[in-house]
């Protein structure tokens, strides 16, 4: 009976997830909504009060383990939310923090993922000015739980008007870029969940990416879109970019940056580089002149050293698959939003 | 080793918790926080960006049963975010919403408390604008966790600018008062876990008072406070207001109300009135010449119908304990806060 209780799949970022979202929350909460933001189902919502325009997400953070190579859950934390508001092109202004707690957590553990919280969100500058602290009996949880929310002031542009970011500003022959290599959160947690050993170590890129999204507003005037490429990784974000402005993308296989290592790692684990987590990348799209800003803007800080551009919005919005991919051998095959969950608690 | 690992009092609002939350989260992210709202750890936070001041707030819901007389934890997660902006005289703004779902929860109990949840939201006529999805492994979560927060406007007062409550504004002489019968949530989810049966009903309190605040804004000018007496009941709100306050208060045990059913409950299970957790009451603190106006603002709608003046705050920072309670038999006791958890997993 797969629909009548829920599954791990419904919680991996794609198809399933996305389903379950539209079926059990946009149906109940989309008419209380007039802005229409919850249906939109991006990274963050824009939220106008008081004369102002805000950026407002949360996201609950259930990782497992809660140390990997790279990074921890409060990094993770902090990070996320931190990626979300940027995805709006606003600056993180204040977060929320809310621990449950299982009965029996080691303190020093939790002592350790706060600092590492703290350090993280001095590293952006962006005070944690609210929190929850609950504790659920030992066997109800799973050691740890954290969920952010942030409040994010959303830029203005030369004109003085708050910047538009998302797949609504896509238009064909639009350049798609991604800040750097692909697939490194995902693998990180899963090779240290596995106690797996790769030749060379593969760390999380779980960061902070408020300084990125700065540059990037002041290098290219005409910025479509900033995107998480979080769960269900590069091919889920691009999917859902497309499906939302209702064009196609083709991205080029070769173009796509991915360590060795973690390419090495995806084989072994059976997974798709594309289909990974990701935790301190973006997906970017600009208009086609504005591509050598994007890149040069991102690889002059140290968070964007290996950006790429790795494909173009096509014209027309025909019937089929959104996104195709240029594959390595030269052939093309349809880029798909993953079905389920590959990587349960990657985030 | 008490101090090693996290106990389940450590999460029931009262003296645990504070030091638990001084000790790992104050010390931590209190130097990142130039505005000191964290350190205030009041309702919500206010933060102020673009020009305009808003609150800010969150809270991770556990209750266990999911569902309970009066009340669910859909109804709960929306009610307890809108009561803390509330508390800073804001109008909510938005909600988001993050879910953790255990594997193999029934789906449809899952649609019975959105369903709740869209109703309560759809009362204050607040949108939930953004959400999370997470799924985790059978035996890593208890069936569903909640996590809400909110931003909410402040409102202003007659000279333009945003009202100031809070525990700074309290002055001796200020009445104490509450919006009704006190205990009535955890009496009905404790009875309920326990199977205990009462002669008369014990229902929970939970519902969104945005209407409430609304009216003592209007009605007093001079407002002081709103407090939500949550985990920890009445003594643990009137303790932490007291202490930031740095004044005494006496409470008149005659003069809470009190259901005869909850009272007798409360007896048969051990537990103190005034500790008990509340979800749709408030503590109010006004100048004695605006109590009147208060009371007949409460009694004049359906949630503040068995309003009550219950005390009065005391010239002095005297050294001892802050808070003392007129006893029933005419005698006088410290009303403590109180020291952990008698009631786990009550919101």
């Amino acid at each position: 009976m797969p629909d009548d209780v829920i599954l791990l799949a419904d919680g991996g970022g794609g198809e399933r997830m996305m389903e379950l979202v539209k079926r059990q929350i946009l149906t109940r909460f989309g008419p209380l909504d007039p802005s229409g933001e919850l249906a939109k189902l991006s990274d963050a919502a824009r939220v106008v009060t008081g004369g102002v325009e805000l950026a407002f997400t949360t996201d609950s953070y259930v990782v497992r383990p809660l140390e990997f190579p790279g990074g921890d859950i409060g990094r993770l934390a902090i990070s996320g939310t931190v990626n979300d508001l940027s995805c709006l092109g606003a600056r993180p202004v204040a977060l929320s923090m809310g621990l449950i707690l299982e009965e029996g957590l080691d303190m020093a553990l939790l002592g350790r993922v706060l600092d590492s919280a703290a350090r993280t969100a001095r590293e952006v500058g962006v005070p944690v000015v609210c929190g929850d602290t609950k504790v659920v009996e030992r066997g109800s949880a799973d050691q740890l739980f954290i969920n952010t929310a942030g409040i994010g002031l959303i830029m203005k542009g030369a004109d003085g008007k708050p910047r538009q970011l998302g797949a609504a500003m896509i238009r064909p022959g639009d350049r798609v870029l991604v800040s750097g290599t692909l697939a490194d959160h995902g693998v990180a947690v899963m090779s240290k969940r596995e106690g797996l050993r790769f030749e060379a170590a593969v760390e999380s890129d779980v960061a902070p990416l408020w300084p990125l999204a700065e540059r990037l507003l002041a290098a290219c005037p005409n910025l479509r879109v900033l995107k998480d490429p979080t769960r269900g990784g590069l091919a889920a974000a691009v999917n859902e970019l497309a499906e939302a402005a209702r064009v196609h993308m083709r991205i080029e296989e070769t173009a796509v940056p991915v360590r060795p290592a973690v390419a090495g790692a995806c084989d072994a684990l059976g997974l798709d580089v594309l289909n990974v987590a990701n935790e301190g990348k973006y997906v970017v799209i600009v208009p086609a002149d504005e591509a050598d800003a994007a890149l040069a803007a991102m690889r002059g800080h140290p968070l964007g050293r290996e950006a790429a551009v790795i494909g173009e919005v096509l014209e027309g919005d025909a019937p089929g698959p959104r996104v195709t991919l240029r594959t390595r051998i030269g052939g093309e095959r349809v880029l798909e939003l993953p079905y389920g969950e590959d990587l349960p608690r990657i985030c």
